[in-house]
């Protein structure tokens, strides 16, 4: 639930004045995504998504970002189109923030995921990684492999109260994934967030995907660990295999995987399911009470990661 | 910032089969109103919002609210009209909870009120009291003079740990607000909640008002005392008197206030003063930490319950 910044109608309507998009509509706070305030925006031309990033997001990163959706949109990716102001301008500022329109995309995020969703997602994710092939600029994934012992370092002391000998288990775990982490796996941009709420779904149609601002430059295969942690485990944390055969059909129709990308499924989905964990853990050790975010729990992704562990191979995940 | 219950995809397809609205196309929780879950609802036929009463609403009252609603709504106040499903009933249930579909009202909320708010206000106010005359039933006003001595006593004892002295100042003021409070006015169906929240505006025109589950019938000029207290003081607590003038023009121009009526203003507007300042103070001492929602401060309506008792009469509101 997110609405950080309030913004008064005389203040959006001379921004407005700078695009080519009409006159305002109506303007409501969208309460989703908890990194930015997002606003639905309808003027006399269209729907909008009005966004104001807030202090998580690097200003310096936006360009990349906006450059990656509008790069990807253009190549028939269903994600948000930048729209630019008269100035040619993608990126703005509001409210003292840094902000952006985007285009509206119809549909619902699934709050289930049913074995329907799952061919078209790994069908959108492959097809993402082909549109990206050819946006030049890169971006470092802060919370890929190497980011994840100095976001452990900064909540160890407080893991075991959290889950007794969560610490111990953790250190060792990272040890394992980092020394057997794959090199020379085929890299390109990943979304690196694809959860359930940032994928529309219409009429059994994947009709979106948004929220792209934890996109970087990394092992496009581990983004395919992030799906198969996110939407492949039931509520009570059983691996379904039917889900992700589905997924990685679908994805391999489009762009099939490799050998030794194959291979690298479970170490892949430990980090991924680590990298989850450890951000969780963070920021439920950290979110003061009374923060208007909803913390979510790294033990959900303890239960992941430990399947992961226990798998001996890639089939285990269906291939 | 509001939304407090998860509707799933297909217990919203289910629920929306039951109307003739056409089939979903958008839907975004909506990250206003704090008493209720809304949902911006786009289908094929047209926008809407989904409303889910949680606990605080009384089940029992809302089909008093919806028939009050669409009683104005067809009698032209721009306010939502309740959708009736095919069985023909406006209030229904999803996800456990009372829920009902109205229309979707353009605009945006003034988060700066401007001197050109407040007679449209005005006009809007009286429309509405003229046009709730001939909906015949009633429903008392739990939060109207004679709730607001137990609503004190359940938050006396921590009053002084917001404000030091507090509790001997409410005491004496209610004390002397229920004493000359006066019998006899016009009563009718009140809004009793019109903030700048509620009041939409497009092209400098109102647009829509909104959230009517604190309506009540109770005392027509007491609204009017709730709107000057609502619109007509500046963040430093000034009164602003030209406001306030063009909110009572508009008004009477539409519904002319009796003598007895615009005698009464100051003591209405301290009662209207106490009676925000009241729930206020018990929901800053009993939100519990962590809670998702805004504590709004108690002390904003000290400072206008202090104005309002020390004008001498009408003729400080500009009549």
């Amino acid at each position: 639930m997110a609405v950080y910044t309030e913004v008064g109608d005389e203040a959006l309507a001379a921004f407005l004045a700078d695009y080519d998009i009409g006159g305002m509509v109506a303007f409501r706070g969208i309460a989703e995504g908890v990194e930015n305030s997002n606003f639905s925006l309808r003027t006399s031309t269209g729907d909008y998504i009005l966004t104001l990033y807030e202090k998580r997001v690097n200003p310096a990163e936006l360009p990349w970002f906006l450059g990656l959706m509008e790069h990807l949109a253009t190549r028939g990716i269903t994600c948000p189109l930048p729209v630019r102001a008269r100035d040619g301008a993608a990126l703005r500022e509001l409210c003292g923030r840094p902000a952006a329109v985007t285009t509206f995309l119809p549909g619902v995020w699934p709050r289930r995921v049913r074995q329907e969703h799952c061919g078209p997602l790994g069908a959108a994710l492959a097809a993402l990684h082909l549109a990206g092939r050819d946006y030049p600029p890169t971006r470092p994934n802060a919370l890929g492999p190497g980011g994840w012992r100095p976001l452990f370092e900064r909540a160890r002391g407080q893991a075991d109260g959290v889950v007794p000998g969560l610490a111990a288990e953790l250190d060792a775990a990272l040890d394992q994934i980092l020394a057997g982490w794959p090199g020379g796996l085929p890299v390109g941009h990943i979304h690196a967030d694809l959860f359930q709420d940032n994928v529309f779904f219409l009429d059994r149609r994947l009709s979106g995907l948004i929220d792209f601002y934890f996109a970087a430059t990394d092992t496009l295969a581990y983004d395919v660990a992030i799906c198969l942690n996110a939407w492949c485990f039931e509520p009570d944390f059983a691996f379904n295999v039917t889900k992700a055969r589905a997924m990685l059909a679908a994805y391999q129709a489009t762009r099939p995987l490799s050998a030794d990308e194959r291979a690298a499924l479970p170490v892949l989905c430990q980090g991924a399911a680590i990298r989850f964990l450890l951000t969780r853990l963070y920021d439920w050790v950290n979110t003061p009470p009374g923060a208007m975010v909803t913390r979510k729990d790294p033990v959900e992704y303890l239960r992941r990661l430990r399947f992961h562990l226990a798998a001996p191979d890639e089939h285990a995940y269906g291939i």
